[in-house]
């Protein structure tokens, strides 16, 4: 019998179908000459490595987080009559973290076969590159989107509960947070050693092979960029799609997300497909016309679907709402950060009066850029909440889950956008790398440039739904715990609890973000010994000798290992201090602690994502001549700018969306457990 | 016949009269030779000229919010009964602006004219310099607590309406954000501007009488901390008392916050009073003696008052767990900005590696920092309403007004040991620059170590109060609203116009903080071109001819109308915004509004102040000798961590206090006329 979910795992096989295509096509391509594939290699295997070690200590992980979840719930063992849910939870956790990972691996690995081939293009002009760079990024789209649905709907298929497609989602996110929060850590700590050791201390260039951080750094790219987004993106969508779920539980609505997310996938394979570029075309319109069509082909197709099934039409509504929201954040957010406009310019023009100045504009401009986002969320949140509350009661909350999806939906096509663009930055690398000349090196520039006219939208994407999937898992954990205590749940902020909750959720972000920025402090002393050590034990290597080669994999190796034991702590206090506020405060005080950590980490991920940039592409301004041009003093303050900012937008700024995603899952999780057992309820308050 | 309530003009009265005295001692004191009381003089002269220029345009702007009162409120004049209430609300708001303005202008002046009184003082031994300094500020303390509890009685004696002492409480927390956020970017600006034309530019010394803007230099620490620090406690003492006043309405309590802050005046007189050291005396010790001494005679006091009147005990309990929590925020966050350790010592050390990293490093404790203070206010309070939860209905959220008011009540002497601080950093100054030697700079610099030690305390009291007293404003802006539209009114975190109201809130403080911070860029500016055009075209000034001397006054006048000129965009935002929300989206959009706002300014307050002292000290720690001393790579990084920091900790960090104040303020003013009038009441939602 065909029930209409099904959509959803037909699409997903379909994307895992497209990625593969893409994926083998991408391998037919021309690599070029020998030197550009060895650079090539080098990088793909630093990325393989750097993989196969993280992959390697969270399977430890997972595994324990996978054997406590069995054991706590949904009732502990000891009291549970139901020892299969228990063990269903457990798996479902490891099932969501091993579809996030086989996503990354595949998107990595293709992304870093991309660059060379890519550069290789760009020899024949730049409508014979574009899209090897663009199906190269679309392989992680796809896959993303593919390896998620398909995933979710297994376990939904199997287990009927949107309870255990919550344990699936926790899987992924825990990786997510482990895949972007520890990139980012991996990739600031081998870029500042690198550059230290390299180019402070021995006066070498940045990419000179001599380098044991060499491989490392080049690595760092891909791991941030590349995996770090598809896995970000990757843990808002089936969070948001299990939010609406459990909302839509007691509305009869429970598959009405997973028929949404069918068809945004269909759309994003369609979209994808139609995205190419003339000789002398737009290569960044080509990729903005790519998402807008995408859009359009969503809204079309769930228009009428939505009809043929009867679906009320506000639902749909609510969905392009946020696909609306979505597109109008980016553009706004890009104002502060885009190279021509008016922060930037001033933040360049003050670098003239020193560094402190640089700093201080720099970061004023980064709190201006969280006003329209901000206010974006909260307006999107609103009209779909009072679009959909005529539909019938619980629908309202319900339109606000539907415009996370809604704006998630096309998932597929913006992470393809967005990996794009470290695909094209490193076929420029290699470019320069193998002496492909001017006119190769001009053909990529466009590229590059393309993929940050297409970044300012994935960007205000990817912010969006984070917002609006968070206050979706919120309203998920108020539905859970209102169905166990059997009673309304409210979260007013003149309850005390709630109030206190709140203050501590507000103060998580910042701590979080400040232990992985001084971790990469840490972790970067580890790697700077070690790049000392071979420098010094390793024969031959300072002068260059022909045949001495530093040991890359070492580097990569102790980067790797050690972001994630800076990583540790952090994502530690945050679960753990989510459940002590829970089992000490009561599901009010959890409720609180939520919204707080959601108001504050995403005022903190805009803020630091924004200023980074800002600082970035002020030094990028004077390095394209003006002001005095590279090494000015207006270039030096901009350097130290942009260092600063490095932090800000590559480590903590961007975990952040996924913290507060991981903290409000771990919340639902919990949250029948938490409702029967907290110090209140044993204390009889 | 005797009303209890009458105890708190009594107290403020004699607190003018301590005031008084102390004022004669000071002007008692001998001022030294010459040489000290000329720049004694320049100092005061400047400090004059800075609040006579700051005055008068405030006044103009006074009047005009007057005006814009009178006519709107309690309702618009065209459609008012009751025209009295519509004056009355005129007159309290100039009374509120004109005290606030009083006990800024004594302090100020009395602080100009101790520093070189101090400095003699050190001549003749820490014991007798001491008092001086201690006592300077004290005039300070006692000014705030008497004009503003004076003012605040009379309002009340004469109209017995709290929505009347509500429009004094305005009018005294719109003058304190001129002088904090104003003082705050004229100090900043003349501090840039002073160093960049003359260290930089000519360079001559730091104090160089031949600088046009070393005056305004100079008068810039006062400003900012003598006058702007307790405008700062000043109105949050004040809105405190009216926020208790309004919640203790209904409950026939409104004269119990008066009684209390009554006797915490007395409290704080005598332990003025008792502030002493000997001549081998520990002068930070005594400060904080007299803190705790402060507290503990509070808590006998009232003790006895509360039995005597029949009071409940939990009421007096709540003052007491503020007090408590005052103490215990200051000690905790001590931790994070003393120089001798782990956040400051680690901070000195990465200045090794550069600036970036001291910049990285310094931010990164400054986000750890926001933790216990955030989550000690959440305690207090929680503490509080569940202590007077038993007392009756309505007392819950009494309570926590209560205990706001408790951590407010020792004002006096709080602002005493805060104003101790800049006096006696200027009496270093004189002995500096009027050469009396080394020995009696060393009693100086002891002295001002004291004033640091004392600080920490005082600075997590105007943390705590600021935050506890906001959260008792949005108490009383619900009453208020709860009586007019005779309904409860609940600020849930589900409702979407809260959530929406709060995403906004949120944005307020970050935009508010980046336009000050710009501000000071701007106003620089106009003063650089003012110092060099002085340097142009008065003949002989640049040689330092005899009988030569700049026009120190143009440049105060400058910084200072500059000052309000930035200041007045800002300002007008965060009021228009407040107004905004309101009357497009209703009383719970507000309520939502304002949490944001509380949230995010308490979380921005905390950290640029801590960042920004945690970066002075780490300089300071360097300076001292350790590594590499002054000159030295690591001196130049942690320069310009200090620079980042100075408009941090100095302009917009203090600043947010008091503008969550003034917007909690005019939300529970206009409560009543959003209540009827809105957008959704007008479209019958």
């Amino acid at each position: 019998m065909f029930e209409p979910w099904i959509l959803a795992p037909i699409s997903a096989v379909i994307s895992i179908l497209g990625g593969l295509y893409l994926y083998h096509y991408i391998n037919k391509q021309d690599s070029g000459t020998k030197k550009m594939r060895e650079i090539s290699d080098a990088i793909r295997e630093g990325a393989n490595a750097f993989l196969k070690r993280e992959y390697t200590i969270l399977a430890a992980f997972v595994l324990v987080v996978a054997i406590l979840l069995g054991i706590f719930l949904p009732e502990p063992i000891w009291t549970s009559k139901n020892l299969i849910g228990n063990l269903s939870r457990s798996l479902a956790y490891m099932f969501g973290a091993f579809c996030s990972a086989l996503a990354g691996y595949f998107g990595m690995d293709v992304a870093t076969r991309a660059n060379a081939k890519a550069a290789n293009g760009a020899r024949e002009g730049l409508n014979k590159a574009f899209p090897i760079g663009f199906r190269g990024g679309a392989v992680m789209g796809l896959a993303v989107v593919g390896f998620s649905l398909l995933g979710l709907s297994i376990v939904y298929g199997v287990t009927r509960d949107p309870q255990i497609v919550l344990a699936f989602s926790f899987g992924a996110s825990a990786l997510a947070l482990f895949a972007k929060a520890g990139g980012g850590i991996f990739t600031k700590t081998a870029d500042i050693s690198a550059d230290l050791v390299g180019k402070v201390e021995l006066g070498i260039l940045e990419d000179d092979p001599r380098n044991p951080a060499v491989i490392a750094d080049n690595v760092g790219d891909n791991v941030g960029d590349v995996a770090g987004m598809g896995a970000d993106l990757a843990d808002s969508y089936i969070a948001s799609i299990v939010a609406v779920m459990i909302l839509g539980q007691v509305l009869g609505q429970v598959e009405v997300p997973l028929i949404f997310a069918g068809l945004g996938a269909v759309a994003s394979i369609i979209g994808v497909a139609t995205v190419r570029v003339g000789k002398k075309g737009n290569p960044g319109r080509a990729l903005n016309m790519g998402t807008y069509m995408t859009c359009i082909l969503f809204a079309v197709l769930s228009y009428l679907v939505v009809s043929y099934l009867g679906i009320d039409l506000r639902i749909w509504g609510a969905t392009l709402v946020g696909l609306a929201a979505g597109v109008i954040i980016g553009i706004t957010s890009d104002y502060f950060t885009s190279i021509d406009r008016m922060p930037v310019l001033k933040t360049a023009e003050t670098s003239k009066s020193g560094t402190a100045l640089n700093i201080i504009t720099g970061f004023s401009y980064g709190l201006h850029s969280v006003f329209p986002p901000l206010v974006g969320i909260g307006i999107a949140a609103a009209v779909a909440y009072f679009l959909c509350d005529p539909v019938g009661e619980g629908y309202a909350v319900f339109g606000v889950g539907m415009a996370a999806l809604g704006m998630l939906s096309i998932v597929g096509m913006i992470v393809a956008s967005d990996a794009y663009g470290p695909v094209v930055d490193n076929a420029r690398g290699v470019a320069e790398q193998a002496g492909l000349g001017e006119e190769v090196i001009a053909v990529t520039d466009r590229l590059d440039a393309a993929g940050n006219t297409a970044k300012a939208i994935t960007k205000g994407f990817a912010i969006g739904a984070a917002g609006l999937t968070v206050l979706a898992l919120l309203a998920a954990y108020r539905e859970i715990a209102q169905n166990v205590l059997n009673r309304p749940v409210d979260f007013s902020l003149m309850n005390p609890m709630v109030l206190l909750g709140c203050f501590i959720g507000i103060a998580i972000p910042p701590v979080f973000s400040a232990m992985v920025m001084l971790g990469v402090g840490k972790n970067a002393d580890r790697m700077i010994a070690e790049i000392r050590r071979q420098f010094r034990e390793i024969p031959g290597l300072k002068e260059g000798k022909e045949g001495v080669k530093p040991d890359y994999a070492r580097c990569v190796d102790i980067a790797t290992v050690g972001a994630l034991k800076e990583l540790l702590p952090a994502s530690t206090l945050a679960i753990v201090a989510t459940l002590a506020v829970g089992f000490l405060g009561g599901i009010e005080a959890l409720g609180g602690y939520l919204a707080g950590s959601i108001f504050s980490g995403l005022l903190f991920a805009l803020l630091m994502s924004n200023a980074g940039g800002l600082w970035d592409n002020a030094k990028k301004y004077i390095e394209a001549g003006a002001l005095g041009g590279k090494g000015s003093e207006a270039h030096k303050a901009a350097v130290v700018g942009d260092t600063v900012g490095d932090p800000f937008k590559d480590t903590a700024g961007p975990s952040l969306n996924t913290l507060i995603c991981v903290m409000s899952l771990v919340a639902s999780l919990f949250a029948a457990l938490i409702a029967q057992n907290n110090l209140l309820t044993l204390l009889g308050l």
